[in-house]
């Protein structure tokens, strides 16, 4: 049963539906809504729909959750689905679920559904992630829509107790909230250093000597800018680890709570490291690049020509070679051991390490 | 218990007595085929064998299944797993597992096992799938086998009840089906794209100036095929998207289903879009391999050698250095940008994104 | 409740007292240890402590554990859960969880949290490994400790019977094992073979034409050492499958235990095969930076000077053109080969593979 006729409603009828479900659907008004839903479901009043299903997916708003209580009485025993997402993170005290269980306690409430999407639900589980996340109390319930979910082509992840609703509400309002500040971190260090070399590189020789290097901004001036940014960037994510070390020195002990703009710091290593192996690897591409260019060429042969016409035939410098080879080659192993580190932190990497095994390689 | 005597019982066999279990092997000519199983392993009449054990091994072919008919009194409150395969994808009308209960109703069925292989069974899990895909109506049963299979060294996957059999019958049959028309696809485009740029870049100029270009093959031209077959790619990724929104339009709903064609694109995009990736990615590396070939050196030092004698300092053409500087360097912001796409594209990194952030990288 | 006074209990109380439990720490010395735990944890006499709680974590040494004999009575029917790891792999006969168990006939002992680290539970599941492997002989006991863990921020991971606990408990003891023999042998092949490029192209030019070589140490020779563990890896990688084949010709028998040391290789092979990679990258990393050096500078253009002053035009050596054209383009190939096989022992996309996916393509 799905009482609903919104988007979600109507895309999980269509899922249900062509996944082998026998369908009915709870509406104030079936004959207007009953265009709205696939052929093979059944449109008709709440309270026959209600009565004809066992399993109910409630597919409005929590703010019309109490006009279901009309239907307590037919609702007694079943097992209602809150598939409701809110509009902010942590919008109420409690969360969708527990508030519709509160209503009806005669009713089992699962948690589901909610992280999947509208779009997913009418084309199938293609790509991204096929989890649906599933919270009660109740065992048996919960079996019961997890076998529900993986027929319909997802995989069910069993996610405890209806304490979990909370947490798995929030999910969906979530836009990655961890790279935020690192991203913003990055692209100002970039900036800052941008202008630095800028200045340094292309406008300074050419108030001082008029000379054109405006042909530097794209790669050269960039290439020189990106492994600051990283080495910036790899700073902050050992420092914080420093700072609780001394805080946890003067306080001496383990077991006080860090300054809050610390702990946020300490979550925030992970995504700073990637960044910075980001900015790394592509200062190694953009170096890759650098014989690759006209000037480059250019410049290579109108040194050459110009020896030539001098009859100079040595211009080895051994200081200059030396600093070259081992510029590159300590540049390669610092390269290799960071993509250890970026690889370690892949999720299914990290799950086949236990702590002692990662904290090694960190 | 285990009934049969092919490879994979015999290779059961050996791996639950490796694994520490009391096993007995039934057979109906149990003097002749004492010799194929392990020692520790008692292999009897299949009645002796069926009454001794609880969990019973059924490792035979499916059309054999009705020669066990004779033991249904002494099966009676067995499991009975089902660790069969078929030949052929959606065979028969119902999975095998479930043929097997209803030859059995007083039995409980678990399908388990059939994505193993024998060889994972003798040499134990080591590289690759360790899961063990389970499913079934009864839940004591289904926890019995995990407990079996995790004791094994395999990693249970509970895949809900027995309408799950047929797919789980369908999945060693399968071989990489998602990526048969992109691969294709894309070697068509590379045929294509290929012969058009060995005859404007070889056949051309030899059979016009006599020029001998034949070196330019293995590294050249693949060079500038490679990213005309990764732009058409792209474009198919995000050409069907387009598709889907018209038809949508169009017909004024968004749940009816798309047309077969469109449906089987759609699906194809994530492997259509990898192949993309990997072709700018072996592009990136062939041109990173262009200034290490003798035959840049040669025609450098020619240049450099040509100048010297015209006694021509400056070959600066500020037009071609600004265009391949800009060149390298959107190809390199281009490069970083789908790796970011491919790594997302990794199952556990898809898995730890909701909806709203999939969406928002792609 | 938790018993113990140390790091780990202290820790434990600190996490489940930020996770909203209520926590009480039973203690021989209540007073003297009140000050050690967070200020909510009510720290009690162990008696008094069992008595409020009904999951106990057993926070204390495996040797201790017969001093909780006094509380036998007290404990009846609570769910005891054992934290304990050991200083050793395989340390005693049977794991501390099945030790406890058979002191406390009349409680629920459960495996949990041992493979999670005190600086975890201090700060919060971060980064890394957020599993938390759950055994028990009894289901109900084992979701009740699967639900703590959630709501704690773990990932609870059910790992079946208290025959997998031995298994659990040898976890966070483990360091890398399949590693140390394959990264030792990759150091010994890379050591042979740089000695030997070493004398080849540094000390012998030195000794006999008085050259100075030198700078060719931190990247020509790396460069000419890299591609030799590389193949010799791989090969390591293919020959044991090669002799397995060989032994069972020999024995007739393909169900036949391999000896120890072929097995022990047999199972080496991923890592061998992924540090083969790893060498064949930076191999690829360290060709790509050679035209980037500076020598590579110096020595073009004493040779179009040298040219330039003895008036030769072509220097075109059409042999060693195709030489190199298809030197680099098949180790291109190789190279995106080996990609395709590493990045299919990820284990996120290893499990998405059946075993005759994964075959194929290996």
């Amino acid at each position: 049963g799905v009482l609903g006729s919104g988007d979600f409603a109507r895309s999980l009828a269509v899922r249900l539906v062509r996944s082998g479900f026998r369908v009915v659907v709870g509406s104030r008004n079936p004959k207007r809504k009953a265009s709205l839903f696939p052929a093979a479901a059944e449109v008709t009043f709440q309270a026959e729909a209600v009565k004809k299903a066992d399993v109910i997916f409630v597919a409005i708003f929590r703010e019309h959750y109490s006009t279901l209580c009309d239907l307590a009485d037919v609702l007694v025993g079943k097992i209602l689905v809150d598939v409701s997402n809110n509009t902010e993170i942590n919008h109420h005290k409690e969360s969708n679920a527990e508030y519709l269980a509160s209503l009806f306690p005669a009713c089992t409430v699962v948690k589901a559904f909610n992280v999947v999407s509208a779009w997913t639900l009418q084309s199938g589980a293609r790509d991204g992630n096929k989890q649906v996340l599933i919270c009660s109390n109740n065992q048996e319930a919960k079996r019961t829509i997890a076998e529900i979910a993986q027929v319909m082509g997802f995989t069910p992840v069993d996610m405890g107790c209806m304490a979990s609703a909370c947490e798995i509400e929030n999910i969906p309002l979530r836009l990655l909230p961890a790279w935020k500040i690192p991203i913003f971190l990055a692209l100002g260090l970039f900036l800052c250093f941008f202008t630095y070399n800028l200045i340094r590189q292309v406008i300074h020789p050419y108030i001082r000597e008029q000379k054109n290097k405006l042909y530097k901004i794209p790669i050269e001036v960039v290439n020189t800018t990106l492994p600051c940014v990283s080495y910036v960037m790899l700073s902050l994510v050992y420092l914080p680890g420093v700072l609780a070390a001394c805080s946890q020195l003067y306080y001496g002990t383990k077991y006080r709570r860090f300054p809050d703009w610390l702990d946020q710091w300490l979550q925030h290593r992970k995504q700073i490291g990637l960044l910075s192996f980001f900015c790394a690897a592509l200062h190694a591409v953009y170096s890759l690049c650098l014989p690759m260019r006209r000037s480059h060429r250019y410049l290579l042969i109108e040194t050459a020509v110009k020896q030539a016409m001098e009859k100079k035939m040595t211009i080895w410098v051994e200081e200059e070679v030396w600093r070259m080879e081992i510029y590159i080659s300590v540049g390669i192993i610092a390269l290799g051991l960071l993509s250890l580190l970026a690889i370690t932190s892949l999720p299914s990497i990290a799950n086949s390490l236990n702590w002692r095994e990662f904290s090694f390689i960190q």
